[in-house]
């Protein structure tokens, strides 16, 4: 008998602000196995990380800090040129807030993924995606560290001596090099849901997807974020999450106890 | 053979900002036994607490979250109508902040202080002051909270389990009831320095201080508060320090080791 | 032949900031005569005020500054501790900023109404009241200043040369020294439309309201407040326009060219 | 009978924020002709805004806007991924913010000038550039755009009807190409005060300047930046005002009345 097949659904959570509200967050955390909580510096204020924290632990949901750039009018979108040292810092200033909700809830924190431009800064600049590992690292070494498949930030997390989780898009074209279609070009979104369930099921089964141009790319695929805007998004990550379950495959969190 | 006195002495310190500096942190770290380093609400970046903290580390130093109102430009010191569940949250996230640096510096979080108007804000709201001490105690028991001698935040601490300390100023004026002269007040100000130290003795050696109107009050003095602003301030709390010891005084932070 | 009655209906709007939105600005541009628009302070950001103001310019709708306590988290309603000079710049500020993006559309600033807490802190605290009023006379002293019916800003503005428009609420309860109940209090909201309306009309017709213990109470109402939240806002305020003209009140901003 | 030279010489000022202090503004406006200020973007807050605008006001010094990306902790000198349409905004916002305290003071708004990574960005990306120019140019067409020598931004300025000032710096370097030399490269800064006044003057008689290959390099300085911050501005900036008066060069903001 061989081990089940086991992926992880991970979606960002936490990104109301203030007085305004973003995403269904109830209704996607009875649906993903990850919550990528915000933490005040693109959204997020402590009193919506202390409700998001509670909701997740409610859930059974593992329990990630979703580290930005300072920019809360641009919601961590707009790229920055902050130092390396400057990445340190800033994630391990909202690792720490983070961690302080879930522990004061009794729960632990379990990953780290960095959001927006930093996510995407970190999958192609390895000094950056280094201070971010050695942040994760040099605070609590059992933290996974979620990364683009093929980033940077995976190499780094590796480097640091992170457990690493490789992310794949279900509803995101991809290039015959494995990484993602810019989102200018054709191809870029996969807006039928057939189709991009049909992607995830293809990362998840075999490691593979089919590039714009038709070849066929090895993809590792740990964890398959899912979007929580958007009018359908939860029936969407509620069909994804059925689907893996229909082809006997484990939807749970990294390192989760089977 | 009786055990020698013991007292602490704390000052608020991390409080530069981006480019801003505000007090002389490395020379005042060489005399006081704990650091209040503020956590990005009234003052401090991931930057700036980063380098607080390192510097505490290597003056052996004990390490508190100073936790304030969300105001930079106010600096913390504008009273602000928060609930109790606002000051609960945005306790804990200032003390996961900080307690992130400690952390990864291989340093221990011992300490946690509200500043300006939080300060004040808990030290006569019991409401405000017991939310304040339950984050503190959800994120670590083993915690000091240090307040104002007297003051509803003690209560509150040791209400919530909490060992604290109590905090008396070697340069404010005290009433007939132990609460300190509102800064309008003659004699809010001890201006000088001799008089000031001659208070401090009097604190630390017999649990005393001579109140405005000349009579003489208890005060529980665990800890005494130096200023980090002010030409003299580095000078003075050397001063102090080196009467506290000519007087056979320990200097250390509450539940160092003897 | 006696002149129309005229009223104002006005109304929070550009309250969306950065990724966040909130309120149906372009169904409630529609529908009211003077919008109040945020200015960052609350909500808002650059980019939304310059969208509303170009909302409001299409609409013909008269356009005025929303101003605010420095406190985006809270929606500027917390109370802040802030001095009659600290006021004084904020508004300032505030002020400046809004009408840019007027002057920059081709249109002009019409009126400053203070928002929350300060809207709050204005109509009791004649000090502040007065460095508001001082902040819009020094900038322009064309302005109107909209405040609470018989409140201190009111007075202050008067005081200062400015032109005020007295505030009532359509949905709020009175008391019987015409002071608005206190929301925690029965009665403090009218839920029910159609009283809301019949609460309106008394005032818009003659300038009287029956209070929360039956006593019917003489109220300036210049301008009528409407909601922008809440699921059957617009349709209130459609419901209100509609009643006011068919009592053949003009519906139109204070000082509007008839 | 020619007309005397002029040339402006121009300073970065109120870059305090909340309690933090920042330059000596007050010694730097007895030395230049105009004031850029900041407008709490990078620093600045209204209260400092307020205070830096009555003393220029009282030195007769020329008020302009030192806009700034949205950036504090960073005084604004890392580089954000804004959009034009972001740029525009923002530009105006802050000009807005910082007329009124002008206009409330009695005074005009005379220049406006991008701060630190705005500044350079728009000195090499033409889109952006336009967009902050039309901001100015929306908002008053009688405005001073100061830009860097031979930038985009210059170029722009000129597109949108305004009147440019051309900026050089005293204590740089510059390349055969008249860009500056790049802070990492030798002879980026002038830190032997006899040659960059030295530099100064052939800028301003003779529109030239020794490139840091030997050559002579045409430029256009019709305003001169003195920096605040450093143990010797006010001295260095005294001495270049006395050199330019030596030399019969009239030290005065762009279109002042003779």
């Amino acid at each position: 008998m061989t081990a089940a097949k086991t992926i992880d659904i991970n979606c960002d959570l936490g990104e109301s602000f203030g007085p305004w509200r973003m995403g269904d967050d109830d209704a996607l955390l009875a649906v993903v196995s990850s919550a990528n909580i915000a933490c005040g510096f693109h959204a997020g204020d402590p009193d919506i990380m202390q409700r998001t924290v509670a909701l997740a632990v409610a859930h059974g949901v593992a329990i990630g800090a979703h580290v930005s750039l300072p920019d809360l009018q641009g919601f961590g979108r707009r790229e920055m040129a902050v130092t390396a040292a400057e990445a340190y810092a800033l994630t391990l200033y909202q690792v720490g807030a983070l961690h302080a909700f879930a522990r004061a809830a009794g729960a632990r924190l379990r990953h780290v993924k960095p959001h927006g431009a930093l996510y995407n800064m970190a999958a192609r600049d390895h000094t950056l995606a280094a201070a971010i590992a050695r942040a994760v690292r040099d605070f609590d070494p059992s933290l996974w560290l979620f990364g683009l498949a093929g980033s940077a930030l995976l190499d780094a997390g590796r480097e640091a001596g992170l457990q690493v989780a490789s992310e794949a898009f279900a509803d995101r074209g991809y290039r015959e090099d494995g990484s993602l279609q810019p989102r200018r070009e054709p191809g870029a979104l996969i807006t039928e849901n057939d189709l991009a369930i049909a992607q995830a099921m293809a990362m998840a089964r075999e490691g593979k997807v089919r590039a714009v141009d038709g070849s066929i790319v090895e993809l590792q695929a740990d964890t398959l974020c899912v979007h929580g805007d958007g009018p359908h998004a939860v029936a969407f990550a509620r069909n994804l999450r059925a689907a893996l379950l229909a082809a006997d495959i484990v939807v749970a969190a990294p390192g989760a106890d089977a």
